[in-house]
């Protein structure tokens, strides 16, 4: 366990009764892939330190339509699913295991105490709950905005940084989750995509080919 | 000067010293009707604090369509003005002057002095940011997905169609039933048509002030 709490990126700025508090609440939690981490309406989680897996969290529609606003990896800090101790926020997100997810999890309650009790802990949090707000609208603009060929160009380019390959294993329906759009018109634009040369298309996977017309796009 | 000074919020969590550094950059900026406050792209003009008039916060595509997201009134302290003093947003926002502007303005280079130096300045500027972020993200959520704008243009249009009257006499939670959704939800969607001029809002009545904007939301 305290492996993992020393990799929380507030550990050093607790006093060592902080430390004993943390200690005393913080546990390790498993979500197999699928699962609710975090759900608007039910009771709220805390802090999570992501461990393995990955986090992903959109905003659900009353018809179920899903808007990805950002991904977690391991390492990644996840406060908005504290956000009972933020009164700040007061609008709802869900978040769902994409791979299986280990996490520590710092208690609603040990979390609202910190905050109270320590200034530099409560500015942390702040300061990363803005940073994911950022990225959040970021992708509203993207929705709201951006032409779904300059979004799937951004979103190609954006999965061959984070992988480092130029081929990029996803279905057409998972690449569309994750831009907010609908299959069929991911692969519509896919296939003009590659009908220009931008990309190849291969079963399960999209291989980049021509990364200066994508780039042109985006 | 001094009078406008003590209005800011976190006037007394400055030491003397921090006083007379504020003292000393502040300044007294005037905006016509209009007028750009800020603009992605430009200069940062630093925190302002509204003493008179209207500021509407909003985004602006790449096509000129414009989404509102907040609107400050004379008290109100925008923080979004200051953006290239908070590191973590990197997204753009526009400002407008929606009245004739009068706003005490404390300049980048001093707020970046204040929320390095005084934490509680920091959490204070933090803490404003996430509140606005939480409301950008409501309205965001409510346009996007629910169509509550246009759900409920649509449903004042109808009653004043039926009712052959343009003074609907209905409480929010009544108004709400009707379109399947939450009282606070249709409060605060209320009052953002009526501050945008489209209805007037009365104890036990909306009243429809701009039929031709109703219209064209539904």
């Amino acid at each position: 366990m305290e492996q993992y709490l020393t990799r929380l990126p507030f550990w050093e700025m607790l006093t060592k009764g902080e430390q004993e508090l943390v200690r005393g609440g913080a546990s390790l939690l498993r979500y197999k892939k699928g699962a609710f981490v975090h759900s608007g309406g039910s009771e709220c989680v805390g802090v999570l330190l992501l461990l393995e897996g990955e986090i992903r969290t959109f905003l659900l529609s009353d018809e179920g339509r899903e808007v990805t606003l950002f991904r977690l990896y391991p390492g990644g800090l996840c406060v908005l699913s504290a956000t009972c101790v933020i009164d700040q926020i007061t609008f709802e997100v869900q978040m769902t295991a994409q791979h299986d997810v280990k996490a520590l999890a710092i208690p609603a309650g040990i979390t609202a105490a910190l905050k109270e009790r320590n200034i530099r802990v409560r500015c942390f949090l702040y300061e990363l709950a803005i940073q994911r707000f950022s990225d959040v609208m970021w992708s509203m603009q993207q929705i709201l905005f951006k032409g779904l060929d300059r979004r799937l160009a951004d979103f190609l380019l954006a999965e061959q940084e984070r992988t480092g390959s130029g081929a990029i294993r996803m279905t057409h329906e998972q690449i569309a989750r994750h831009i907010s759009s609908a299959r069929e018109a991911v692969a519509r634009m896919l296939k003009r995509f590659s009908e220009d040369g931008m990309v190849e298309l291969q079963r399960g996977a999209v291989i980049l080919r021509d990364m200066d017309a994508l780039k042109k796009l985006s």
